[in-house]
């Protein structure tokens, strides 16, 4: 099951093409637009506050309910845009935006209106996709959840430590980075490759990079098997129930790019969002000279607690790729 | 230029074929040995005594000492194997190693001896093609390093801290694991994208994840964002010698999956060997009951001193992909 | 640039996805609507009387005209559908249709009517994103076209000969096919390779089997090659204006699946459609008895016209891949 | 199952990997020789002179005479090579050869000797990979057979029909070309797409150009179809033994890009052997004028009799890809 994701923040639509469903999965509403609305900004004081409707279109791929098994595709109109927001930034990129290095590979061609392409509002048709594969491993006993491992530093933040965090950010003018865990359980063992491009880490990593923010990933002990020894790291097997497993999952399911039979876990890090009020420096580029920028606008101080569905459908969609579904 | 890696630690040999090299790259042997030379084991105690010549024949695509453009294969015969070492383990599965989910992946038709194909010794042929890499990059101003970032728990260790805890490990039958971090610099800004499939952490993590024992990789600060404010994470853009750059580096030269022209940083952990003589738990799969393993045999306590230059061989594959040489 | 096709015939929308354009590329709507009206149902007495006004709308990836450089989304919305015509189809497979094939591969979810997802109204946003990669073959010098070679078994037939065939063929309640050839000129030298999934005919072909009802296809002297001896079929290398050039062109501008300068050339032929007005054997699924079909509604007693740009578009997206752009 | 054909004609060795085999495949040597024999030269008065012994080496992937599901590496070293027979060629490109083509992709850093990576040579590690997939396709009662369709244009030749035609080629220091047509029985219905990429046509036809000298591939009636109505050209669908199938197979097993039961069948036309004994009209490239060259040295005047397993082969390995093993 192969995804393309299209759409600029402030264009006609954004969306998705899901190019080889598994046929026959019927489209429950009542679970793509809750999952929709674990992503969608606008719901509390925490998050963005651009209302956005986020209502899926189906143009193709599903009939009488059903998907086909032909190429699937979701679009969400864009509404409520406010492209005067952000005209002038074109010559002054923001710092760790895509700006800089997006105006060199489309040669000053990508539509600058709010993060364009590289806005985070590209996840809603991610997370619909994510929705479907999630039905799809549903019937397979499969099994994907995230929670937040961290937030402004705080590690397994309680709802008020979230909040706290947040609004703190938010007063500064300012945003906070954090770390989301996810867990896959019921795949099978034998799944995966130690081969380049076939391990289970590597197809993981391709889908968790290509969600807007994450900047690492590890899996099981993760850097921590840097300060352990192999006979604190290694992983015994045991019988449980008939069955053989491991007392410990410092390996987070995988050996040797191999699924094993555990959950397989992982946890990925996200950056603060780039866009902040406070002022920053950066470069004028039609004068070639510095200068400072303060974004004004609308923008999440902290992405985290957004991102944990986002996470999730990323996970659904590499567990079909690796299931060959 | 894409690669595939073959062999199995105690078959008729291993190797790698190149499928698309850049044509009339000169093979400078005396680099390529050096490069080999780093990655070979028994050079001191530090590492397993295995003796290996790891003489890399070459079966195609050089012409006049000069890559033709066509497949080039090269090859490294096994030598000094000894298979005995190995011989009861079919039955007991390795802690965390690939012994039990590879059992399951290949239907129990891989190679048991040493590692078969999930051997560390796979990386000799990784770190040819890397070499190969290195001087393509070489003409395009690109350079490739890596270093020990941490081991057994100390970072950013000296000679004599990496040479006291793995000698401490050995001593007690056990392992340590490390971390390594790389740079790339000189990779023009604007390669990549933030699509799916094509960002730069996504192709890099794929080559990463290939390399026996990674299980963790970051950009930049990577898991540090997690701790940080967006006024501290950000990279704000200023003027140096008449170019754009960034003051601070913690994107890891990389925004919305872009090269921006500073230096691609990144950083991976390795796991400690899973091979330890200590006492472990297993199953004898054959009876279905617990039992204890010892494995004996050469295993190097540490694998991170060695796995440096296969870090910096899987980068330079990697920035050539990036480059689309 | 990759694209991806998707919709029904009698769906709400079908469209394309061209997920890695060219950046910067101004999409000239006379030029693009022209090529979409040579491929538009309803234009003469000849083709099925289906009236589309294919309007295409941009949902991404273009801003103030230009591609972006990012996925850019057209669709164009179904009208006029009438799915009534098809209901009585779903338990008797049209022979040589993909009712049948597709009934297994989708285990009967592929939408029923008309065509669904293999009806060759899914050439339309075809066209389209052949008119993109014609523009920007443009810019190169690289120029496409195709022309009618043989239709209902006339060789190079006029268009009065066209029209005869097709109208004797409509009266029969019948259809027919023909073959289509096409140059492309301009192509660089070195281009493509001797190997696997690289060489030109594979790149060619693999656009080509993609178009509905394209069952064959010949690079150069194709089948007539089998007629030839070497001295007849080798294409002696001359100078022409300074330049090294083949005094004919039997190879089609491919040697060793790598272009030479010639024009590429190349035909494909097309089945007859297989939506006859005559009565047809087929098999009634749910009774697994033997009855007849006689198919009703709109078809083409002939698509070889309007395929002349459907052969041209898919001409155009291969050599953008074969151009590496 | 992916591979990749390596070598040169000259060079130390030729080869393949199979980077992902069925696990458990059983290697029977008397089949996979009594394959290498029917590509072989030097049996008949018929082919070129030069003796191979082509004796396989597996260097990965096989232990215990089973593939492990590791990636199987086989070599042929070269034998018996005579590379003073080409060496004046390098500034006067054969016609029709890869000679120019791949003197300007590989940036003149192509082997020269013979015919290097474009050798007809490399067919033989194809033809072992092929023998592989064939016991693979065995397990599932998937056969392939491919014959002589056509040769110097004598359709459906005897033995006694070929002999002449290639006998005469020879005599006159000319060669021939010819047809091969293949049928793969047993394909179950269902498997391939009509969308680009994964239709049957397009994946047959990678593999097919993939082997030196095809020009031309064409399912079921082919180019026949320009020729036919709409009413012949369909094949009824009918019940037999319980089954549902076609009465006729003009389609040639496939219909929309999918299998329907029936055997799959096409046909590949073979251009002449461009290597001839005749003087031929070239350019002298170092001193860009026309000039004359007459190649000496062994060369088959008709490759199609040795190809006829080529084919087999590459249809055997397609139809792995097909079936996803």
């Amino acid at each position: 099951m192969k995804h393309v994701i299209f759409g600029e923040s402030h264009g006609n639509a954004i969306g998705v093409v899901i190019e080889n469903p598994v046929p026959g999965i019927e489209l429950d509403w009542e679970f793509i637009n809750s999952e929709m609305a674990r992503r969608a900004p606008g719901r509390s004081s925490l998050s963005t506050s651009r209302k956005e409707s986020d209502n899926v279109e189906i143009l193709s791929g599903v009939y009488e309910g059903k998907t086909t098994g032909t190429p699937l595709c979701a679009v969400i109109r864009n509404e409520n845009t406010r492209s005067e927001d952000y005209s002038k930034l074109m010559n002054t990129p923001r710092p760790s935006h895509g700006d800089f290095s997006g105006s060199i590979k489309y040669a000053g061609n990508q539509d600058p209106r709010g993060g364009g392409h590289f806005s985070g509002r590209l996840t809603a048709p991610l997370v619909f996709a994510g929705a479907l594969a999630k039905l799809i491993l549903k019937q397979r006993k499969i099994n994907i959840s995230a929670s937040i491992s961290k937030v402004g530093g705080i590690a397994d933040p309680s709802e008020k430590d979230i909040e706290n965090v947040i609004t703190e950010a938010r007063v500064n003018n300012d945003s906070v980075g954090g770390a989301v865990r996810c867990s896959i359980t019921g795949m099978p063992a034998g799944l995966g490759s130690p081969d380049f491009g076939r391990n289970i880490e590597g197809i993981i990593s391709q889908y968790m990079f290509a969600v807007p923010a994450v900047k690492a990933i590890s899996f099981g002990a993760g850097f921590g098997f840097a300060d352990m020894h192999g006979s604190e790291a290694n992983d015994p097997f045991i019988i449980r129930d008939g069955k053989i497993v491991t007392e410990t999952n410092h390996s987070g399911g995988i050996n040797g790019g191999i699924t094993n039979g555990m959950p397989v876990e992982f946890e990925v890090a996200f950056r603060p969002t780039p866009s902040i009020g406070k002022a920053q420096k950066t470069v004028d580029i039609s004068e070639m000279k510095e200068t400072e920028i303060e974004i004004v606008g609308r923008h999440d101080p902290c992405i985290v607690p957004r991102a944990v569905v986002v996470v999730e459908a990323s996970a659904a969609l590499a567990a079909c790729e690796i299931l060959g579904v």
